[in-house]
């Protein structure tokens, strides 16, 4: 069955405090981004890749890719005004059936083995996404009051999420709700449940300059 | 009004892979255990401090005082089965009323402005609480089903969470329940609301390897 990865790179990177946004973002001398596209290239090098940027940014990161001389070979498709847009973009460019893993180009450690699972699970249930518990307490918030939740009947969920391509557009279809958290969000609204695999801890998703610092460690 | 402040250190470190409890691993060349007294040293030197420390711990911690020549004055409680005991015991050795700081001996990076917000609140509401946004999508688990909530709806819970002293000792008055988290919780299922109060992203909550370095980082 074929396999492909829409990686989304569409952030500005305003939270870092960083003019250059943060999929550029310098990590072991490497814009972020290239170790995001490395991994997937690592777990099947004949996957196609999709990169789903900003118009204003599509000209540097090829300057980047010329400039890094970086030549694992992936589509560019321009992003829209919601993360919701910049998916739909990239699935509007697939026409074969499948599994597509959809990945937030601000991943750059996620393990070959998280990619397996999430692949394999979707291959068998249409819809998988990798999750790791949660550490600290949790309190859910409703105007002024909040209350203690129980934070082992929760989860946090990271990418790729992977679904069944003719699924993934066929929920896509459906009109942008502020609910659409993520991927998974969207086939649920759908109606098909989606399937949990473990992900692992070290799959940050680089939002702030202490993120960056975590990752170069994590990368030795 | 008296001010003061219980340090909870009775993790044993299972799961940081290192023989050495967490709270006594090395940050900056310094027992992690060290830097959290500081920060509420730091705050207001005449504020009394307790540790709650595991039996088996408290010569090794007493050895490292000497070795380290760390003289903050602070008085050590022996800890309990369970995070609900050491608590306990360590609210038994205040025979006063006033404001009392609940830390996590493995945050070393309190700020000073969060430690300030939440005595200020705990004075005004008996019950305060650092709590930060959440950068991941969550999900609630039951059994093999899962749904995506709404990340902006909920927040992560820090420490130190701060008390009236009277409220927080009769709060401990209830029977243990595993549905309590954090101080917090045993509060509110004593019928008191909990304020809540901005946290500071770098007050982690030192548990892996990765947080370790992490918080080296942001010594700096």
């Amino acid at each position: 069955m074929k396999k492909l990865v829409i990686i989304v790179a569409g952030g500005s990177g305003k939270r870092m405090g960083a003019v250059v946004p943060k999929q550029f973002l310098l990590l072991k001398s490497k814009p972020v981004l290239m170790h995001t596209i490395s991994c997937f290239y690592n777990y099947d090098n004949e996957m196609e890749i999709i990169v789903v940027l900003p118009k204003e940014h599509i000209n540097i990161w090829n300057q980047l890719c010329v400039d890094y001389n970086f030549t694992i070979k992936h589509q560019i498709t321009e992003g829209g005004s919601e993360r919701f847009y910049s998916v739909k973009n990239g699935l509007e460019k697939i026409n074969y059936n499948g599994i597509v893993a959809i990945h937030d180009g601000v991943r750059p450690l996620v393990s070959n083995e998280t990619i397996k699972r999430c692949f394999k699970k979707a291959f068998e249930t249409g819809a998988a996404i990798p999750v790791i518990p949660i550490v600290e307490s949790l309190r859910i918030v409703d105007g002024d009051t909040s209350k203690s939740v129980n934070r082992s009947e929760y989860v946090s969920v990271q990418t790729p999420q992977c679904f069944n391509i003719e699924l993934i557009k066929s929920a896509y279809q459906q009109d942008f709700s502020n609910t659409f958290t993520d991927d998974a969000s969207v086939v649920e609204k759908f109606g098909h449940q989606v399937s949990l695999v473990n992900g692992n801890i070290e799959n940050i998703k680089i939002t702030s300059p202490q993120d960056l610092i975590l990752a170069e460690y994590l990368l030795k």
